[in-house]
């Protein structure tokens, strides 16, 4: 069995900003030469999401105003008490989800037509890191 | 190590539906002969989901009529602007998630007792595809 | 290849409960000897999550304050018509999801600095599993 680990450190523009990061995922396989198994792709952080879905400008628009609507940035929740002022982040990365998990079948990523891995941030302009680990031989 | 790829074909009758894909998951697993291991099951595309829980007929009504009001079928997405008419299923499949990842324990699917592996279409009548990526021994 | 099976026994006082397992995790792990490879962490139920988040008490509070919001106890479920009383329980866990897959690196959970496992139960209040199926070598 071969293991790979890799991290890809991403800083968004934006505080808020969803960017396709297929490439990276795809050079990290590359680079691991396992042909067959499983890629792990999350993100280290409990603000921001690694998720699988359209590379579409509009689409992407729709989502961060879909989450604005579902989990808004406002004063009020108990997180803030603490001092911190993003509990909607933690909220929307939690729609969103953590990770992505990827069959690795003949040396590539298995993916329908239209699958692309994206990161999304909701509490940015820092440094943050993806994980990519794949297992397999 | 042992990998399985399987690729289950899925065509629903309706737009939108709920389809409980257990048995082909579990005859995938089979055909591998794989006893211990990881078990990946996802949809290969972006407007529909693979997820676990309950065979219970009203319940997929609840979750239809959920997702519907919490990600409605509306004219002003931005993604329409392409010529699509389908945002509403990008955001659906999102609540319901892409993937299932499922252990392997002494041959079986290591399921509770309620278990049951779904697909969720949201933009349907027309054939898609659930991959079924099995790593073990 | 190597393969590491373990049930955690979880019984909430409440219905409905945010529970950090991180500690159970990381024991699963030490006792499987496993230094690279993945860590699945799943409930067993259909009506409670595992999800990484923050270790923070307000934020807790606000999950719980935002799922009612989201998936609302209420009687008129079409579930309901088989005499069960939880449908919010099988949404709020759908929005919180099943399972977190893990990487293992050197013999670690290769988590960011704040990454915790909780278990999110909102059917609560009796046994219950989180089932920790780690393979790798």
């Amino acid at each position: 069995m071969k293991c790979s680990t890799k991290y890809i450190i991403i800083h968004t523009k934006n505080e808020k900003e969803i960017l396709n990061i297929t490439d990276k995922v795809e050079q990290a396989l590359l680079e691991s030469g396992i042909k067959e198994g499983l890629c792990l792709v999350n993100s280290m952080h409990i603000t921001s999401s690694v998720f699988i879905n359209d590379e579409e400008s509009g689409l992407k628009k729709d989502f961060l105003d879909w989450l604005e609507n579902l989990a808004p940035e406002k004063p009020d929740y108990k997180h803030h008490q603490t001092g911190e002022s993003n509990a909607d982040a933690h909220l929307k990365r939690t729609i969103m989800g953590r990770e992505v998990v990827i069959a690795v079948t003949k040396g590539r990523l298995d993916f329908g037509p239209w699958e692309q891995i994206f990161y999304g941030e909701f509490d940015g302009k820092r440094d943050k890191r993806v994980l990519v680990k794949i297992i397999g031989e």
